[in-house]
C-alpha cells in the first residue's frame, strides 16, 4: 500500500493564536465553536492569520454488491442516475456548493454503469460496483490499494491547483451498509448500535438490513485493516480514505461529511492517527451511529441539523461558518486598538 | 400602547411546498432542518419560489441601571465603547454581517453617553440608560411604549426599502440581567433557572447576580405584560419587542438571535402570539436559561455553537443556511426533472 507521511500539527503558535483570539472584542470564550475552528486552522497553517483558498468538495460515488440484498429503499441505478444529476447540476450539493463558491467534482469511483467520457466526471472506476460482502469480500486487496491511490491523486491534483481546504462527500445506495460494518469491525461496537435507516427503511426493512448486516460480519475474518476495508468497504469509500490521507499529509483542512464519510476517516486515522489533527467534522448526521462514531474519535461536528443526504452536504453547509472562524481571527478589532476595556 | 395587527401564517400553499419538497432528488426528509425552514418560508410568504430580499441586522444598543449593583463583568461604559466597535467595523458581528452581504444597523436605543449625531447611528435614546430596577422601575410605561414605538418605526423604514428579512441583535452590558428576570416573570420559571454567567461572571459573581436579581423580583409587582417589561426590561430589548412586532405585522421573516433577543420574544409573544409564525430561531446560546426559553416556546435553534456573545452573531452564521434552504426549494432538480428513481 501507498505509504504516507502524516505530520502531527505543530502546537508552536498555539499560545499566541489564543491571545489573539482572546483579545478580540468579545468575552473570553464568547465565539464558542468557532474559537476552536479559528485555533485549529491557525495551527494547521502555522499562520496566525490563516486564509482559506480555493476550497474543492469531492463526490466519490461508487455501486455495492450488497445492495443487490435489499438494504436499501432506492434501487441501484439510483447512484448512476444521482451522479447524471451531480453533473447537471441538480443535486442537492451543487446548489450548496455553488452558494459558497465552493468547487466541486465528482468522481466514478466505481459505479455499475459506464458514463461518456466527455462528461466532467473524474473516471476512475474499480470496478463495476464492488461484489456482494454477503457472499465474497467486497473487492480484493489489489483493488483496495488501487483505490486508496487514485483516492490520493484526485487530492494531489487539486492540491497543485492552490487548494488548501478539502471536503469529501459521496453518492453509493448501500453504503450506509458498508459504513456501519467498517464502524463494528474498527470501534468494535456490536452492529446494531451502527446500523440506521440509511435513506429511511421501515422497521421490517430495518430488520433485515441487521440480520444481512450481522450474516456479513460473521462471514469475514479480516486480519488487518487493508482486509477489513477490502472485505467490507466500497471503493468510494476507500478511494475517499486514500484521499483524506493524502489531504492530511498535505497539510490541507480536511472537511469531514457525515455518516459514510467518517467511515472512512476511522479507517484512515486507524492507519495514521495525525490525521485527525486536520479533520473539522462539519455534520452529526441523523444516522444512529454516526453520534457513536464522533464519540469514538472524540470529536464535536459543528452542525447537527438532522440531514442523512451524503454528497458532502454537510460540509457545503458548514463551510460558511468555518470561514467566519477564519474571518473573525483576521478581521475583528482588538480590545486596545478599539478602544473597549477589557475588564472591571 | 400602538396597536399591532399580525396575521396567522396561512397553511393555503403548505401541502404544495411540501410536495414540492419531496420530490427534490433526496430522500424524503433528508435535508432535516432545512426542510423546515424552506416549509416556514414558502408559507409566510405564500410562495412555492420563495425569495430572501435585501436582508437587515439591527442591533439595539442601552444601558442598564442594574449593571451598577455588579451583575456584570464588564463595566457599562463598554456598551459605549462597542456601540463605536460597531460603527468601526470591529465587531463580530461587522464581520459576519459583511461576510454575508447583511445590511447592519445600529441603533441607540438608550446608551448612557451621547454619540456625535454625525455618526452612522440611529439615534432613538429612550433615555440614559434605566433605573436600577433593584430600587424602582427600570422605566416609566410612557417609556416602555415609547421604544416600542421607536423599535417598530425602524423596522417599518427598512422594510419599506425592500427588505422581507431582519436579525435582530443588542448590546447593553447588565442586559442578561433584565432578560433572566423578563423570562422568570413571563415563563413562570425560578429565577435560579433563568440567570446564567453573561459574560462571564465567576462562581463568586454568579451567587451575587442572583441574589440582586431575587431581590429585584420580591421588589415589583406589575399586573400587566407592559408594567413587566417596563419594572424589569432595558431600552434595546423593549425597542426589539417593537421591532419583532412590526416585522410580524409587515410579514418578514423574523431572525431571533439568543438569550436576550429571545427575551424579547417572549414578550412580543405574549402580547401576540402569532408572531411566532414569522420567527426562525438562529442560534441556542451557551447562557444556561436559553434552552428553557426555547423549550417555552416550543421551538429549536438551528445553530448551537456555544456563542454567549448576542450583538445578532447567531442570526448572521445561521443566515447562509436559511439562504441554503430557500435555494435548495428553488435550484434543486425533482426526481422527474432529473431522471431518478423514487423508489425500489
Amino acid at each position: 500500500m501507498q505509504a504516507f507521511q502524516i505530520q502531527k500539527v505543530s502546537n508552536q503558535i498555539s499560545a499566541e493564536a489564543q491571545h489573539k483570539i482572546d483579545f478580540k472584542t468579545k468575552p473570553t470564550g464568547a465565539l464558542g465553536t468557532l474559537e476552536k475552528i479559528a485555533l485549529q486552522i491557525a495551527n494547521i497553517q502555522q499562520n496566525l492569520s490563516p486564509a482559506l483558498l480555493n476550497p474543492h468538495l469531492v463526490v466519490f460515488a461508487a455501486d455495492h454488491g450488497l445492495a443487490r440484498e435489499g438494504v436499501s429503499k432506492y434501487p441501484p441505478e439510483v447512484t448512476y442516475q444521482m451522479v447524471l444529476n451531480f453533473v447537471g447540476g441538480g443535486a442537492a450539493i451543487n446548489v450548496f456548493s455553488k452558494q459558497h463558491g465552493i468547487n466541486l467534482q465528482v468522481v466514478d469511483a466505481g459505479v455499475m454503469g459506464d458514463f461518456p467520457l466527455t462528461l466532467p466526471i473524474i473516471h476512475q472506476k474499480i470496478g463495476h460496483g464492488t461484489k456482494s460482502s454477503l457472499h465474497e469480500s467486497a473487492m480484493t486487496i489489489l483493488e483496495a490499494e488501487k483505490a486508496i491511490e487514485s483516492g490520493a491523486k484526485v487530492v494531489q491534483d487539486i492540491f497543485e491547483k492552490g487548494c488548501n481546504v478539502i471536503g469529501f462527500g459521496e453518492m453509493g445506495i448501500g453504503n450506509t451498509s458498508s459504513a456501519s460494518l467498517l464502524m463494528s469491525k474498527i470501534c468494535h461496537v456490536p452492529l446494531l448500535n451502527c446500523v440506521g435507516r440509511g435513506t429511511g427503511v421501515d422497521d421490517e426493512g430495518l430488520k433485515h438490513k441487521i440480520s444481512i448486516l450481522e450474516q456479513v460480519l460473521t462471514k469475514h475474518k479480516p486480519n488487518n485493516l487493508l482486509e477489513i476495508l477490502a472485505n467490507l468497504g466500497g471503493f468510494e469509500i476507500a478511494q475517499m480514505v486514500g484521499a483524506i490521507l493524502q489531504a492530511a499529509q498535505n497539510q490541507m483542512i480536511i472537511l469531514v461529511d457525515g455518516f459514510i464519510a467518517t467511515s472512512a476517516v476511522l479507517v484512515a486515522h486507524a492507519l495514521e492517527p495525525n490525521v485527525l489533527d486536520y479533520a473539522i467534522f462539519c455534520h452529526q448526521s441523523d444516522e444512529s451511529g454516526h453520534k457513536r462514531m464522533l464519540e469514538y474519535l472524540k470529536v464535536e461536528a459543528i452542525l447537527k441539523l438532522n440531514l442523512r443526504l451524503g454528497e458532502g452536504t454537510g460540509c457545503a453547509l458548514a463551510y460558511p461558518i468555518i470561514q467566519s472562524a477564519v474571518n473573525f481571527l483576521n478581521e475583528m478589532a482588538s480590545f486596545e486598538s478599539a478602544g473597549v476595556s477589557n475588564r472591571v
